[in-house]
């Protein structure tokens, strides 16, 4: 082998879900908003003056940081921005997860986070989630390096409120809380006011889901002072110049357009509970769901089963091949025509087995 | 002090030059292009479907790796992406700089070089540059963790060619050797081509200068596939999608767009070539450049003066209070009439002191 070989990162990679480009299928698999961005975005980036694209953009993307500030009802200097959550994320752990101690997750929840893992050294120990597939917050309580709990969870889709966010922190008084609010919108619950409340807790959020700009990748961050700046030092060792210019002026037009957002919000839950309703009336035990997709399983049947009959349809949904929920699948609220489809293929699949 | 605070990132962040974001400035110390991007980029974006935007970008990119493949003469597996050139060092400084011995890299050179080995904890070396400014490749033999050059050198502007590409790798064959090319295409050279001899050889450029898409944040890398597998690794490990769907749409036009982007450089290196004369007419010492700035110093007189001075005229350049460099000033090649502003202001200067 050659020597320089020696000095190569070792490292297992993240796979994401797959990602097929065909345009005749019915994408249910990446929890993407079946609807298109706000037309102000739309507008924002057709009229964008491009030939200002020679510059750099705004280093601190006030601009955007600002009208996500005045959403939330926080300052500017409580707005932290990155290239997708997942930025976000990646550059949090580097700037909260120190301790020689290990942060603490849950045994079902988003794959990336045993990555950062990994890839920074972090110490990792994860809490089981109950029999119901829901977070005690009991198992978060004790001497830990940080703690991080997606709310709603996923896959399991499920929402915790007040209660839950607030007994979390009054056990972790001893390190930074992160609680990942992708799905939030979705759950009309969001825990961005306890910031104000205690200065531990971070909240990260994404254009991905709710505001349909996955392919412009702008994440977030909501905090105290304390916890910003030093995010914003970390990010500025890494990269000065995260989020792109078009980014910042599609990502301003759209948390602007609060009528569209609502609007667009409202839809996906009014097509979730259709969802719900009927595949828990063929049968199926469907979590309640408080993000853009839900979980579910049925009992004495395959889902993996499912999952690969439905792929021969054209309909593509999730399956972890993982313990506790694998034969659990994960399906992405689509438009109403999309729910259609899917439905009918399970149908013939429950009425052909 | 709260105990959450102990496990706080302590670093030092890297200070981004000023980016005032005045209209009615000559902005010459960024070393942005002064010429809009290719119009067929901009066209691009203009037509592009922005309701798409609901979805994940191409995770891997794969369509703007093939154009700049392509270019290069390359092949698709040896190109790796990501949100602007810091991004992609960044991310290369994890993937191959994991040795206990340390880095090299000149003494006067990219100002984030050392933050990024203090945010990953990788111990570095200097080397100082002669006294023409010059790298001697002889102080780059012997055992090292990797070595990072940029070619052009900035501030310095000065490119090295083959021979010194081919007696660098020659001295490293047991470590990883980046050259950092963000300003090879004012120089019209470039090392890509010795990937092809040398795996433990990786290439980084940028779209941020020649192309004129600062504001998309376009970087990418070029190499082996031994060194390409690893950095897409460590990047799966980070965030699946750093290239987002307009900039992989622009980024595409632009490269196909030859003619456009052969004409602009043209034009730079012209008004490289008067800048250059014209300052040494007035007794300037200018380094001969192969970027899109001149580094330039006066005997005799302060440069820090002429850059506070100039900066009272609304005319931006740049200093670095830096040891050895600390009475030159780093000016980036504009339009002919930024020029002409600026050789006024200088020459109003010098008559004035």
């Amino acid at each position: 082998m050659n020597e320089w070989k020696k000095n190569l990162r070792n490292i297992e990679p993240y796979v994401p879900g797959e990602q097929s480009k065909d345009t005749d299928i019915v994408k249910l698999n990446a929890n993407e908003n079946p609807y298109p961005p706000s037309p102000k975005a739309i507008e924002a980036i057709k009229s964008f003056p491009a030939e200002t694209l020679r510059l750099y953009p705004h280093a601190d993307a006030t601009p955007l940081k600002k009208a996500i500030a005045d959403y939330y009802g926080v300052g500017v200097e409580n707005v932290f921005l990155g290239n997708g959550s997942d930025d976000v994320i990646a550059l949090s752990f580097q700037a909260f997860f120190n301790s020689e101690l290990p942060i603490l997750y849950p045994d079902i929840t988003y794959s990336f986070y045993p990555v950062w893992c990994r890839l920074f050294d972090i110490p990792y120990e994860t809490k089981p989630l109950g029999a119901d597939f829901r977070i005690n917050p009991d198992d978060y309580r004790g001497k830990n390096g940080g703690v991080i709990i997606p709310n709603p969870n996923a896959p399991t889709s499920i929402c915790e409120g007040d209660a839950f966010i607030k007994k979390l922190m009054e056990y972790n008084g001893g390190s930074v809380v992160i609680i990942d609010e992708a799905y939030a919108d979705f759950s009309r619950y969001s825990c961005v006011k306890l910031t104000k409340e205690y200065e531990n807790l971070l909240v990260t959020g994404t254009f991905s889901k709710s505001r349909s700009l996955a392919g412009l990748r702008i994440g977030f961050a909501i905090g105290s002072k304390a916890l910003i700046s030093v995010l914003e030092a970390v990010k500025n060792s890494y990269n000065s110049y995260t989020v792109d210019a078009l980014s910042i002026a599609a990502g301003i037009a759209s948390v602007k357009d609060t009528e569209y957002f609502n609007a667009t919000i409202d839809r996906i839950i009014n097509t979730r509970t259709r969802l719900t309703d009927e595949l828990r009336t063929l049968g199926f035990t469907v979590l309640d769901s408080g993000a853009n997709f839900i979980f579910a399983t049925y009992e004495g049947r395959n889902m993996r089963d499912m999952f690969e009959y439905l792929k021969t349809k054209k309909v593509f949904i999730r399956y972890f091949n993982l313990p506790r929920i694998d034969n659990y699948v994960r399906i992405t609220v689509g438009t109403d025509e999309e729910t259609d489809t899917l439905l009918r293929e399970i149908k013939n699949y429950l009425g052909g087995k």
